[in-house]
């Protein structure tokens, strides 16, 4: 058996992902079992490029400001393998690597199409008698992976949800005039994100006054019934949508116009635009659609305390039930209460979560089809709380370097 | 004379329009020659309805937590007095709410169309002789204000520029792939919100790569030769555009594209969206665009703590012109130097700032049309420094509450 290991990030950028890479690093450098740690660049890409950094020798101080760096100081790639049935030869290049630098562990940080790289590599090195432990360890924004409670990452950015809806309510208030406005926010197939706009609520200001989500059908009529049903009691309507909301026949609301833009290209429009014109249209009052972009999975500056360590822990907690003999598993929360929140870590057959999807439940949604139920506020709450200092150097937030992403 | 003064806001929101306000009733509050503070809810509009809200008794606590707050307290309005040598009327009106409310001054924070009105309502009231103080203190995200070094509101929005176009390069560069990412900016005549992006920059990453502003003329050929370039030298390439950029005939960049999406309504695209087609189509390379949206000027969690100090500054400072006789000015700041920096508080005759705009001198942007100078990134720096705590409950922003304005 050898005496080292690979740590790798894959999927789209999260505030927490970088967490977890703490957790294994310091995990790692304070094993009795594991040497030294590789980290892989581009993610199971770099493994068969062999583009690895030596981890082994950061610093405290580094690891710690590593943890609150957002998006993905590995890298990433989009990449599924093969059945092993069918083309073996991926997996024999990919063992090989791990023979030629004696590795005892594969990490690998990621959502949905990392797990299902965790469950078939591990099933390789199963049948092909490998001592080679292989651990995921979960991040997604779009909190729809199975079995965890909730997954690292999805806290920060609803935490970014909720203050940006508050902050655009404030944004919307200030004029004496009637007005919708539509936030889109991302999402495509599970509306977790959206929900967590409720959050934004407080005593005086009910922002979001709908809710819509793609775990219900859309319908653009009974959309236009429930503004006019707002506006004729709130001056200024706030409107969360997800980017994957669909009809009962499953077409996205956001769609290609089929037409083609003064340069010749075929326009596509978000949920959130297409529904700014519906109203427009429709009801003729002022309407604006804001998009929240890419900042709500990448604004590490308002990452959520309770999130980060929750990922750290995932991520040491992957190191050590490897240590113990497990493997072929993902790391997963266990909530214990609400309030006090607490939970504890424990792990999964990863061939069970892999290429599922976990929705808002629908006894969470309202039966109007157009906003959350209070025990998805209880559920999301805890996951947002605490704020992290630290961030900014002269005048800009501050992140540690990644010099080898950047060419 | 009267014993009492009114204070109004309007225009659009920033994150440091309540500082300002903040500081008006810090120094009422304190004054020896003034009694009660009124607000005016949505601005001039609210003095001729009498909408009052009585400030006078705003506690220490609450005013703090109210500099802090983004968007506006008071509320606002879109609202141009007429000359008075056309319709005297509505200074007649305003004029008779004054007497009745027994006012002496008469504050008004805002941009460019704030100062028209100081200047229309100091002039009336130096015409007809009425005894009446009318001060402008600045606020504007667009930094376009005459004779002030800067305007309140800039700095923070410059900080969540700079800070969001370095999130959005983190959330880039993870990727083993080609990219061009395009970010729109606030400012349709003037630059400097876009020209902020320049702080983003720091050892391991030039991004933004390109900075495209308002006061130079946008060619889209030029642009397309030098993406090429810069995606020779750099795998992705992260643009900043004003959404005021256009061509040398005055074309705005950003433009309907008079076809109509699948409601029937003709589509408006951004300056930053229009490229992202352009980009697609002609180099074929992976691309996206970014709106930065209503957040750039609403993220109070992001204020410049130099911003705010500034504008509580400039608030009360106005108060204390006022008592010292002076009136038909709006306060500036002076700047005495840039490392270490240091500023005063001055006041200027609001008549020469009224109705004009400051743009990026083009000695401060390179030849090349595509990135600014030094100069620039010294001038902005300073503005951006500094962060504010304590904002959250509950995991959410958490401002003083505005049920006046929520309907």
């Amino acid at each position: 058996m050898g005496k080292n290991c690979i740590v790798a990030q894959s999927g789209g950028p999260t505030a927490a992902i970088n967490a977890s890479l703490a957790g294994v690093i310091s995990a790692v450098k304070s094993s009795d079992v594991y040497d030294k740690l590789y980290g892989s660049v581009h993610g199971i890409q770099g493994v068969l490029k062999e583009n690895f950094l030596d981890l082994s020798e950061m610093n405290e101080d580094f690891i710690e400001r590593l943890a609150i760096t957002p998006a993905m100081y590995l890298g990433s790639c989009r990449f599924k393998l093969p059945d092993f049935d069918k083309d073996e030869q991926p997996y024999k290049d990919i063992f090989a690597v791990f023979e030629k630098y004696d590795i005892s562990a594969f990490f690998y940080i990621g959502g949905n199409d990392s797990m299902d790289t965790v469950a078939k590599l591990s099933a390789y090195a199963e049948k092909t008698g490998k001592n080679i432990k292989i651990a995921g360890v979960p991040k997604t924004i779009d909190n729809d992976l199975l079995v965890t409670d909730h997954t690292p990452g999805f806290g920060s950015a609803a935490k970014y949800i909720a203050s940006s809806i508050r902050e655009i309510a404030y944004d919307t208030y200030i004029y004496d005039l009637e007005s919708v406005t539509i936030v889109e926010i991302m999402g495509r197939d599970a509306g977790w994100l959206t929900a967590a706009s409720a959050l934004a609520r407080n005593d005086f200001s009910i922002a979001p006054h709908l809710i819509y989500l793609p775990e219900v059908n859309f319908d653009k009529d009974v959309f236009l019934e429930d503004l006019k049903k707002e506006l004729k009691k709130h001056k200024n309507v706030i409107v969360a949508v997800s980017e994957g909301i669909h009809d009962k026949d499953g077409n996205y609301i956001a769609a290609s116009t089929a037409k083609d833009d003064k340069f010749g290209h075929a326009q596509l429009s978000g949920a959130g635009k297409v529904l700014e014109y519906l109203v427009k249209d429709e009801l003729g009052v002022k309407v604006r659609s804001v998009e929240i972009n890419v900042l709500q999975r990448a604004a590490g500056h308002m990452a959520s305390k309770t999130d980060l360590e929750e990922a750290i822990n995932l991520g040491s907690a992957a190191v050590a039930f490897t240590e113990a003999g497990e493997t072929g598993f993902m790391t997963v929360i266990k909530r214990i209460s609400d309030d006090p929140y607490t939970y504890e870590t424990d792990f999964s057959d990863v061939s069970k979560i892999a290429n599922e999807a976990k929705g808002v439940p629908l006894s969470w949604i309202k039966k109007s089809g157009n906003d959350v139920t209070n025990e998805l506020v209880k559920y999301v709450r805890p996951l947002i709380e605490g704020e992290i200092d630290g961030f900014y150097k002269d005048g800009v937030v501050d992140y540690v370097p990644i010099p080898h992403l950047v060419k």
